[in-house]
C-alpha cells in the first residue's frame, strides 16, 4: 500500500530527512508511551495494518513494534500536527508495556534539579521476554 | 546556567545532531499539545526558568515559547525517555492554546484512510494575537 495523495501532500518528510516524529499515547489513560520515527513506508504500513510500524534509525529498517515481544500497538487514532512533521498515535498497548526495559512508558526517568529519579511502572522482565 | 553533569550525562544529544525531541503534554488533561526540539542550552534554560524554551530549527535560535503570544508553558514535570534522546514536559499551558493557529493542540488534524479532518478546538484568533 502507498500513502494516499491527500495524506502524502499533508505530511512533511523533508525537514527530518525523510523522517517524521511519531508519538504513541495510550488511548485510554492518555499516558505518553514512547516516541520514535516514521518514514513514508512505515506510515503507510501503520495505516494498512492498524498497528504501529516505525523506522528504526539505529537498525535502518522498518520496525513493526512488538514483533519480537508481542507487545504491539493497536492504532485507535492518528493525528497530524500543524506543520506536518509529527504525528500522534493513540494506541492500545498490548501487554501493557511499551518500553524495551519492561516499563509501561519509556519516559520513566524524572528530571529534577540535578537528579534523575526512576518513577516507572515495571510491567514485565525484559530478560524473560527478550532473553530467548 | 549550565546543565548539571548528572543530567548532561543522561541526555543523548548526539543522535539528533545536538537536538532532542521535546513533547509538551497538558499536565491536567493529558492532551498532547505540541512537539518541538531542544538543544543543551534550551533544556538548561527551561529548567532554570520553569518554562519551556525550545530550539527553533527553522529560525536557528532559542525559542521561549509564548514570548510573543503570552502563551507560555509552565513546567510541572520533566521526564527523560529510556535512551535519552526525547523528553516529555508536563506543562500548564497559559492562555489555553499551544498552537500558532490558535488551536489548543497542534495535533488537530485527524488522519483516516485518505481524509484529513480538522478536530481541533479553536481558542484564539491568530490574526489578533500575532497580527500586530
Amino acid at each position: 500500500m502507498k500513502l494516499p495523495d491527500a495524506i502524502k501532500n499533508a505530511v512533511d518528510f523533508s525537514k527530518g530527512n525523510g523522517l517524521i516524529t511519531a508519538i504513541a499515547q495510550d488511548a485510554a489513560s492518555g499516558e505518553i508511551l514512547m516516541v520514535a520515527n516514521m518514514n513514508e513506508e512505515s506510515l503507510a504500513k501503520s495505516m494498512e495494518f492498524g498497528e504501529a510500524v516505525y523506522w528504526s534509525r539505529s537498525r535502518q529498517k522498518l520496525w513493526h513494534k512488538g514483533e519480537e515481544s508481542g507487545n504491539t500497538q493497536k492504532i485507535r487514532g492518528i493525528y497530524l500536527d500543524c506543520d506536518g512533521d509529527a504525528i500522534l498515535l493513540k494506541v492500545e498497548q498490548i501487554g501493557g508495556a511499551a518500553c524495551h526495559t519492561g516499563k509501561r512508558s519509556c519516559f520513566f526517568r524524572q528530571l529534577e534539579q540535578d537528579v534523575l529519579t526512576d518513577v516507572g511502572v515495571q510491567v514485565f522482565d525484559p530478560a524473560e521476554v527478550y532473553g530467548k
